[in-house]
């Protein structure tokens, strides 16, 4: 057959791009989410919900550079990051997780060896979590850049919101707070990629959403507000707070700190700014009416809960500290605009 | 009140990302989409289904260097395009979008007047796609990156997908094929930001989504296969086949070309070029059974339908030039991995 006069010329040919969106497909390949009647290949996917279920939305993005360094950071620990930090999200509200869909930018040398790894953190995450890939979108960046949205599912009206925290309610946190945080202080201070069976560094790579305790407070209708703890204790109790319209006064000798190495914190700051300020934890923050406080356990599952403070009706956050000194506590958490000034 | 020890220091304090946020929630305010229980400001949003009906996910990127020019294109039309183009993929389907989830990254300086103009445009889409800002996510990065997630709607049953076509399938499209390529091309001639008025960029930087038609084919159940003209025709045609395990052939003389000035013409590549591989235009390509072909109206609200061929049994597309003689179409379309050899 002769050759085709209209064939294409300048514009581009042959498919990287299909070839990539083969592997994603192939690694979205195993168990389909209940209510998933299609999924990747075409224009979009089709999910059916239960009915008396609303839809829960939300998407997180997961950049080099900014949430996590190419030389440093494991493919195999961005790929279940970057869905475990959005699935804490889902988690937060007391939500499951249903599916995900990934928006994943690279540069065409990583689409071998590094996007199998990414797959394979990815594909573990899902599994873990119970949210298969339900669709997306490649294409081509000087360095990686990721998009993750997840739908997830609650029974209608159980959903727990920031804004239900009344004066009066007992603030709890999960697990130890700055723990994240001193793992990427260790992995920055490392050569090369950090060691993925480092226990220390476990945290910061490959976080676990609280799925369990989550979907627990929201059926026993316990937390009155809760949301995740991404950014840092400082930063998201006064999101919290404002959302609700309180204040909250917390205790330093309650804040259950993890215990940092010397050499990680040179000058002095210590655990309990690390707990304070450290952010990527993805514990939950929540807040308890405290006739029902008593119900909370001392630890869920394994994950140490804590009563650090109660909600007050003055808006602001304040701090006692371990002399019995009350200080107004500043956000100082995470904040993407401010990071190049740390 | 003394000064708090634990106060931020070394770690991020006030907070860009707050006021972005801001901003956008600002921007997202207005009608609600009807079953969005909660929009911005929590840990995600919630939605509930109607019953009877299935969610369609679809998420899009679209990034400054590869699918804009921050020198070239409007903030407005950026704004309107990042949405137009998710929201094809649900009019794909023949569904209606419901909301959308916005992940923005861009640098500082920008979260001034190129963030409000973006944002006027985003809202304007939003609303002649009735499809309201119900999340989303901001950060910080060196160059614009936007990536879109829309949220359907449609009849649980009536989705088109691209698995349907059967040989002997007549082959329509939509509109006129051709056109966003060639206003891309003036634009990249003109000197500094694209003029919007002029209406030859129209199609280029405000492209609009076949909303009615796909809900119509899909309704009537006419189309057996359907998906939307964003990577070109050589490039969506032999995708669709792929799907369906089917080929196709379309005849050159049937293809609703757009006319190309001279002045971007300047190889003589032509319209025909032009309309087989050109990207951006959002037109609908649907297959539909050659005994209710004659359903199908020659416009349908004012757009052109055109058939240009039809579905066989052989997998692969053949042109059928003027001359009459067949050749093998090759997708030549936007892939985005091959768009620096262009």
């Amino acid at each position: 057959m002769k050759t085709c006069t209209y064939n294409p010329k300048e514009f581009g040919a042959a498919s990287c791009e299909e070839r990539i969106l083969e592997k994603v497909a192939r690694a979205a390949k195993g168990k389909r989410a209940p209510g998933l009647r299609l999924g990747i290949g075409d224009d979009a996917a089709l999910l059916r919900q239960r009915p008396g279920y609303e839809a829960i939305l939300t998407c997180d993005w997961f950049l080099e550079g900014m949430h996590f360094l190419r030389g440093k950071h494991p493919a195999d620990a961005v790929g279940w990051k970057c869905l475990a930090r959005a699935v804490s999200d889902v988690v937060a509200m007391g939500g499951d997780a249903k599916c995900f869909l990934l928006g994943l930018a690279l540069p065409s040398p990583l689409a071998g060896g590094w996007l199998d790894e990414f797959l394979g953190g990815l594909r573990r995450a899902a599994h873990r979590f119970r949210c298969p890939l339900a669709g997306g979108d490649t294409t081509r960046q000087e360095r990686v850049r990721i998009h993750v949205t997840v739908v997830g599912e609650i029974r209608a009206g159980r959903a727990r919101l920031r804004t239900g925290a009344r004066p009066g309610n007992v603030v709890f946190v999960s697990g130890r707070l700055g723990e994240a945080e001193a793992g990427l202080r260790l992995l920055r201070r490392g050569r090369g990629q950090a060691d993925a069976k480092d226990p220390r560094l476990q945290k910061h790579l490959y976080p676990e959403p609280r799925l369990a305790l989550g979907r627990w407070l929201a059926e026993k209708r316990l937390a009155t507000a809760m949301m995740d703890l991404s950014d840092g204790l400082s930063t998201d109790l006064a999101r919290l707070c404002a959302a609700s319209g309180v204040g909250a006064r917390i205790e330093a000798g309650r804040i259950p700190a993890v215990r940092v190495p010397e050499r990680i914190d040179p000058r002095g700051t210590g655990a309990l700014l690390l707990a304070l300020h450290g952010g990527d934890d993805y514990e939950l923050l929540f807040t308890v009416p405290r006739s029902r406080a008593g119900r909370v356990p001392k630890a869920f599952h394994g994950v140490l809960l804590s009563a650090i403070g109660e909600i007050t009706s003055a808006r602001r956050v304040l701090l006692i500290e371990e002399n019995g000194q009350a200080c107004r506590l500043e956000p100082g958490g995470w904040d993407a605009f401010a990071a190049g000034r740390r």
